[in-house]
């Protein structure tokens, strides 16, 4: 099942996607299709949730963590980014020149959260997952080591592309994920290098949080990381979901 | 004026407090009161707000700095604190036992967003602050230093007591505030000794994020912050707010 939120004549929506066409949602939970349709081309793809809050989790791909000559994580880093930063595809990444010049992509798979959960097990946790989604973890990569936590370096408004849809349909810890700066593959990894799997990061977070309904998690960036400057395209493309296409301005 | 948020008959609403008395509002913004009001001690009191994000700011005291013989800093630390934690006046902390053995207070004054904002400068910071609150800012000190992100030490579920009241009717730079363990003093400063005020904390977190209405800035904690165990009451006080107060369980 492919999910994504929708504008279209002044009404936002929840749609599902079949090949180049979507059918509104009358709910989705439990899940109910209208009879009406559009072609995907008609409509404005917004970022696919509005989440109340936004796990996210540092290292957590071996292929990074070798390169950066760390070791490995006994339990997932985490920090938060504001629902502020959230923007969908085709949206435009603000460079925030007033304080960086150094704004990096990273690019990672984000998990939706279908209903309210805490203390989920890892072998439970695909119930309590709506699917899957792309993500760019922007971060203004000169603010980072300042003082230490890493929310001001991550948390500008549009710093957090989602989209541009979401699916049940992956593997999430056997997926390829791509990075595309103007059209240069500039990540190329395989969500397999996961130190920590999706389920064992719902579990990990859930027994500190309760996790609502539409919270995302997004899941830490492989190697490969670098800047972008205005005017450059950044994709993230993981397969299966698609493309997640961004402009930085 | 002194706003709080209440529960009666199955109903959740804005309250004018008048001493002993809470008249029912209309609306907020602009403030209509209606004819209606209870007794206080009729009504359940909550969290005032229910905050789209909590945005919390580390080092901020001059003598808690001098405590910690930490140099001050250029400009405010932030972290984040997701909106899972809150909870109000007489609600219950719960003890994180499955992962932490030291929890501490952090007594600190909250600041309330009254309107949508970005890039506000220290002078026009007062027009979107609807006021000023209690908050204890719970940390599971022993989960701090790990990794260096404070997320899963200041995350768990009810990590952020706030309340009873908001009120503007205070100078949040020149307030004493204090924090009461078992009805022992055991945090005694006033806001005078803030390295940033209220009104710069405003406008370099609006200079990175919007800020929403009902957002939440909490400023920092004095020095004598300490532990806590369960069955302990702690109490966060602020001249012209009143005490929140929250039991550890």
């Amino acid at each position: 099942m492919k999910l994504g939120r929708f504008f279209y004549a002044n009404k936002t929506f929840f749609g599902l996607v079949e090949g180049s066409s979507v059918k509104v949602l009358k709910s989705l939970d439990p899940l109910k299709i209208s009879d009406q349709s559009y072609p995907i081309e008609e409509l404005k793809i917004l970022p696919p949730v509005k989440p109340s809050k936004i796990v996210c989790v540092g290292l957590n791909y071996k292929d990074h963590a070798k390169e950066l000559g760390l070791e490995l994580p006994e339990s997932p880093v985490l920090f938060l980014k504001p629902p502020t930063c959230v923007i969908g595809h085709n949206d435009s990444i603000i460079y925030p020149q007033h304080m960086s010049s150094q704004v990096d992509y990273e690019g990672e798979l984000a998990v939706v959260i279908k209903k309210e959960c805490r203390n989920v097990k890892p072998q439970e946790a695909d119930e309590y997952i709506l699917g899957y989604t792309c993500a760019n973890d922007v971060t203004a990569r000169d603010l980072q080591p300042k003082n230490g936590q890493w929310t001001v370096a991550k948390s500008f408004d549009t710093f957090l592309p989602l989209g541009p849809i979401i699916t049940d349909e992956i593997d999430p810890n056997n997926s390829p994920i791509k990075t595309y700066l103007n059209g240069k593959l500039v990540q190329n990894s395989n969500t397999s290098n996961f130190i920590f799997t999706v389920q064992e990061l719902v579990s990990y977070i859930s027994s500190i949080m309760t996790l609502k309904s539409f919270d995302v998690i997004i899941t830490g960036t492989p190697s490969g990381i670098g800047s972008m400057k205005k005017g450059d395209v950044v994709e993230v493309e993981i397969e299966g979901i698609g493309k997640l296409t961004n402009y930085v301005k």
